[in-house]
């Protein structure tokens, strides 16, 4: 039996499906991170495989276009072992009119054992989890603007993996915070994690202040927002914003809040810089700074790879 | 050798292509559905695999598209530890002006084991299952308006999981019979069953007298093609021949042909209701009925991997 | 370390990446042709598996899109026992702004073994190697105009399987050698491998004599340029260099090069004749002589398996 308003644990608190980081306890993203830690060693080996799921069937449901995620957890499952079935929701039955809960019955009854969804709106699956028979699993892998789990799980992992636990850090995530996925689930996992001090960086049209009420210090000014910071996070700048009126041209976005080595000095010295990806070098971020000795933007891909082969064992162990 | 007039069968009258249950002995049928009844237990299995396909290639042919059909046929070859190749023909060589036989030709010299094929031209398996070499196997995934012979293996199936053997049995299929592949392959494997009835209902666009020569019994009237049966076959409604003169508008057809809950009442109590999907809800088949307690729709999903298994296994298993 | 100019091999002279048969020594050529030699008898077997890249991940990375070509590659490395992940990389990533190395960083740091590349630009694949960590291994399947080595090495193993050692062979390439990329690598490869006389024919537009300096003989007369020859390769005429003005139409382009019965009479009686494919049947070769007992343009594609194999088993065993 699941608990009332947290569907992603069973009664035993253990987790069934990731949807969400809110509401997840500290112990759960822990735990997960552990595992992953486990399964870095897995992707440096000669064979990179255990058979941790085999014979299972991994459903990746991409309602939304999303080649790199898709392969993430294409090769996370493959590592584990499963059999992984992708498709292209869009072009399937999706389109003869058949409804998404009528679609995931069928693929349920095909005796699939997790589905892995991207969607474009937020809480897709969460409705997905809210129907699938006990022992089938959900993984978020983005849903609209709500929430992109992994990814957050993910930069956890390297933000302990460089610089220990969060009680002692300040990290500033800087951009279109407002309309980041990935922004709102870092937010969650840094505060249910402890960390010292979450900073939000960017124009008031995308940062506005009541996001004070997530627990974060709402900052406007590059230079302070990243002033002795450990942990710098910069979102990528969806381009589809720059022709609205939230934003000034990419040029101008650039001399406020791109980040160059010059600005970067404001952090502390021995500060990392971390990206979602995939990077428009030049409008949120200078190339320098890419490709210097602060970067870990490809270590948090490879971490990704991991993070994701943990998620998918863990929920996959449990019953709802 | 193949015997004239039945490619499917080898000279020992063994399976080595399905293209049409048209044409198979009543031994073949059975033996197909009695192996399919030990690959259902493989996919409630916790390592949903056997290796009766090992090193096998089996390409997924799909000049038309159709990814609920493709995955069924991934996923059964896959749980038979197959190698799997999905090939979008329509974009392929074919739009390079190469011929159908030429890329069979060119794919069999990979050393293909089986090809399932799906394509919108009736008879384009046949064509190719008589220009492989003897140690290919070609399986159809429907053809045009003609057959659909593991759609019908699976209705098959179903039946006799539900209702027993199909001497005692009245079964209705309901619908656009006369465009329907499906309707077309059932209509085979039930007289060949030896089904004590099989009734066609629907309009007289759609239901033509001269069915009657298939050896079913024509009916216009929904109340009485339905009245005392065991069970519904509902076929979907291409919403590509609404607009056409064949029929009224959905609504109307609704109101006569689709299956409500009052309507299911003049059949017998215990009846099953059976759908190919993907389902038009309010189309062909209200809510109520897909969701009620007679509705086996979903098994119908399951135990079609498990026949597409047989199939597969079975056939692989045979020389041309 | 590797060697200067020679970015294909080691500091042992070991092949590390496949990029052009271009500065490959002959025994290279050799050791990847007995190599396949070996990989053959696997493709005749029940089981069509060996171990060699269990638990490595091979990227196939088409930029360009080949259905066929990237089948080859994902049958070869399936039976090496890799996983293969299919990137259509002119929807991902590369559309979302991002460069070509980007997006290689990126699949690299997910643990990537080999990439498999095919792109539209020549020389995309040695920019790409020149990028990679030392682990990490490339294979060029076509690029621009430049080169399709593993297509070549496909040529030489049948061309060897039916004719013996190259010494004593009069090899004749018909069409536009021009903008063949086969062509390109079919002639480094041939010259290198000792090859008595390589003639490459065509109108004087597609075959200029300044291809001289390849080493080969020019020719613009088809009787001529086929006479006593034990190897015709014919090369698929492009469609869209008809409407130019490099071209008269398809019908005197086959009149005059098109290779027919009554032409192939010129050659030795047992010469052999290939075709890279897709075959424009009635264009640059009739279809008596694509089905004639001269053909072997099926053994190629069969060949083509075992080369891939062998190339990507070669390379993954060795370190850059």
């Amino acid at each position: 039996m699941k608990q009332r308003g947290n569907p992603q644990l069973n009664s035993h608190g253990e987790l069934v499906h990731l949807l969400s980081i809110e509401g997840l306890p500290k112990a759960t993203l822990l735990h997960i991170l552990d595992t992953a830690s486990n399964f870095v060693s897995v992707n440096d080996r000669e064979v990179k495989k255990v058979p941790l799921l085999r014979g299972k069937s991994v459903f990746n449901l991409f309602f939304e276009n999303s080649t790199r995620t898709r392969t993430t957890f294409e090769i996370a499952a493959t590592r584990l072992s499963a059999d992984v079935i992708n498709l292209d929701v869009a072009k399937s039955s999706a389109s003869k009119g058949e409804s998404l809960l009528d679609t995931i019955a069928n693929l349920s009854a095909m005796a699939a054992d997790l589905f892995v969804v991207r969607h474009g709106e937020s809480g897709a699956p969460y409705l997905i989890a809210q129907h699938v028979a006990p022992h089938v699993h959900v993984v978020n892998a983005g849903d609209g603007r709500h929430a992109h789990p992994t990814q957050a799980l993910l930069d956890m992992y390297t933000i302990r993996h460089y610089k220990g636990d969060w009680a002692n850090l300040t990290v500033a995530i800087v951009g279109d915070v407002l309309h980041s996925r990935v922004a709102r689930s870092d937010i969650h996992a840094l505060t249910t994690l402890g960390c010292a001090e979450v900073r939000v960086v960017g124009p008031k049209t995308l940062v506005p202040a009541d996001m004070a009420q997530m627990g974060v210090r709402v900052m406007h000014d590059m230079h302070e927002g990243i002033k002795d910071c450990d942990v710098i996070i910069m979102l990528r700048l969806q381009s589809e914003r720059m022709s609205g009126a939230l934003l000034p041209s990419a040029q101008e976005f650039f001399m406020s809040y791109g980040l160059t080595p010059a600005k970067l000095q404001a952090a502390k010295p021995n500060a990392i810089v971390m990206h979602p990806g995939p990077i428009n070098r030049g409008v949120e971020i200078d190339s320098a700074v890419v490709d210097g000795q602060q970067s870990v933007i490809l270590p948090q891909v490879s971490f990704g790879i991991a993070v994701r082969m943990a998620v998918m064992g863990i929920v996959a162990g449990n019953q709802a």
